[in-house]
């Protein structure tokens, strides 16, 4: 979420403002039963878009790179499609996911838990570019430009992020050029997009035309409003990989206003996924009323995508409470309480669900 | 929408609550920046889910016909596929569009006037079934069921609407299986989903399973929720066509936050839809700061799908309020004013876009 975190004050309020609800009707999170798929169905990968969807015609793109390089090159989408691809599965999630639940609430995206999905992605390893354009010695960063402007704060823009040129050269960075075998969607970024696997959504700059070597570290907007301040006096550290998460299919039938689920008694499959961004996951628990057992995990199914989790549950009739919590493999494991910071920026606590059995 | 209207009291309150919100995040509205297709691209496309999407295994999924019919019959997707198909354009809105922008606000799926898009749907002909089926001369409706299953207001069931069956007759109602030219995905209601083009989205039941011919017309629950009652003790109306509506794409670039637009000064382009249901568009007009001039209408690109709209406006700088209003061949034209009642349906009052010129 691109709102400068020290520019809106938090609120009190449980009410959501129509400004909130314009954003959460505009973007979408990810229907938390299409966990039940590897890759996130098409249509329901959760979206964000700070700006208006541009719609760019592909034939008339092309792709500019140029500063501190010593070969500047533009390039068609077909040139681009010539060279060598990878297709890499990957969970991406949005930096502020979980937003809403805080309290006091920062205002901006109101998220529950749902902006996450997954997606195979295929596009030219952007290393490969660089070692055309060949940065000069002095360039420390690249600053990647989308075709999506609008204002924030006050400030107009169009969506700029930079990375260190090192990491750029790591392999598993893309110019994304598919999604799913297909051509992405204008609102995932058609005709190219920038993919940081491990990386909160932000890093991946939708509708990407520009990448310029830089000599200084790139200071603009975006790259200061996706910080971690835990108020408002504190000097922040930056958003960058995806803390560990995992989300349950809610089981059983829900109710439509209240979303709160009706499940029948006898043994129920509990599933999910769980997801570290580039770490991988170490354990799943699921809570019962407070009490935690391990679940079984599914095999990974790549380095930057969520893993499947399920356990078994036999449950009485009456009121329970159900969650679930990850631990990757550096021991990290998801709080049961929130984590603020001003943005409401990478709140991973334990999502709970509560059910009547019946 | 599916509430009971007459069950969840209003509120004055301008706050959004939680479970609004919830509904807000599973749900999805199209940006409006898509009113720029004529076929609204794949994953922007509305959205409204009662309760979670099923995910139905095609091979497995038949379709029943059966009650009051001399042949009942089941049939699976390859044998409906092989039968002579029908490619309709159609325009569809949920119900309860408009909803949250209503005071005071019923409680439910919060749009604000996004809860549109148009498609392509491909399906065969109902009344080729029936022909087959051959309801008996006592059958009155059609009961069509969906395989969502869910409560609301203590009311247990799968997603159910009827039809009388002159309705179901005529050459328009499709049971659809394809979208744009593609397997329909599973969040409109893959495999199958019967198409009511001109109604309001409540009548094409997604994940349609049954077909149930019935000699007394169908009171279940969505039938009775789907009512226009003016107050608590108004019997209603049912809710069925879809009333006289236009959308503009809002011009300029937004702030992040408020939604709100910038404009460059110059001639600017204003550019929408229009569409009535079944009844044809006649007049769009514009709207600049309470004066209004014509819009040109593109050619019709279907009997029951929008028609495009534009207009050349030259502002002056400063600030601006546009809008635009739709009127149809029976004359009905938009309101300026909330038509208020208990579910908060079909409320059809003009939309504001708020500019900056500069």
């Amino acid at each position: 979420m691109g709102l400068d975190p020290l520019g809106i004050p938090p609120t009190d309020s449980d009410g959501i403002t129509q400004e909130e609800l314009a954003l959460a009707t505009r973007n979408r999170g990810m229907p938390l039963e299409a966990l039940a798929a590897d890759i996130t169905p098409p249509g329901l990968h959760y979206l964000l878009i700070h700006y208006d969807i541009p719609f760019v015609d592909a034939a008339e793109w092309r792709l500019r790179i140029g500063g501190a390089v010593e070969s500047p090159m533009s390039m068609a989408l077909h040139e681009l499609q010539a060279m060598p691809s990878k297709t890499l599965t990957v969970t991406m999630e949005c930096a502020g996911n979980g937003r809403a639940r805080l309290q006091p609430r920062p205002v901006s995206q109101p998220w529950g838990v749902e902006a996450v999905g997954t997606a195979r992605w295929t596009g030219v390893p952007l290393r490969d570019l660089l070692e055309i354009a060949n940065p000069l010695a002095e360039a420390v960063e690249l600053v990647f430009t989308g075709a999506d402007h609008g204002t924030e704060r006050g400030v107009e823009q169009d969506y700029q992020r930079s990375l260190p040129i090192e990491h750029s050269m790591q392999a598993e960075i893309l110019l994304a050029y598919a999604m799913n075998g297909e051509p992405i969607p204008a609102q995932h970024g058609h005709p190219m997009r920038l993919l940081v696997p491990g990386w909160y959504g932000m890093a991946s700059v939708k509708w990407l035309h520009r990448i310029e070597a830089v000599t200084t570290p790139f200071t603009g907007y975006q790259q200061k409003a996706y910080t971690y301040h835990r108020n408002e006096t504190d000097p922040g550290t930056p958003v960058t990989t995806i803390e560990v998460r995992s989300l349950m299919i809610p089981p059983g039938f829900p109710d439509f206003l209240t979303r709160r689920r009706v499940v029948d008694e006898g043994p129920v499959e509990l599933r999910g996924r769980a997801w570290a961004g580039p770490v991988e996951i170490e354990r799943v628990e699921v809570g019962v009323n407070g009490e935690w057992f391990d679940a079984t995990l599914d095999d990974p199914i790549g380095a930057f995508a969520w893993r499947g989790w399920s356990a078994i549950w036999t449950p009485a009739p009456g009121e329970h409470v159900l969650t679930c919590r990850a631990t990757d493999a550096n021991g990290n494991t998801q709080p049961l309480n929130q984590p603020w910071n001003t943005g409401g920026f990478g709140n991973n606590a334990v999502q709970t669900v509560p059910v009547t059995v019946r």
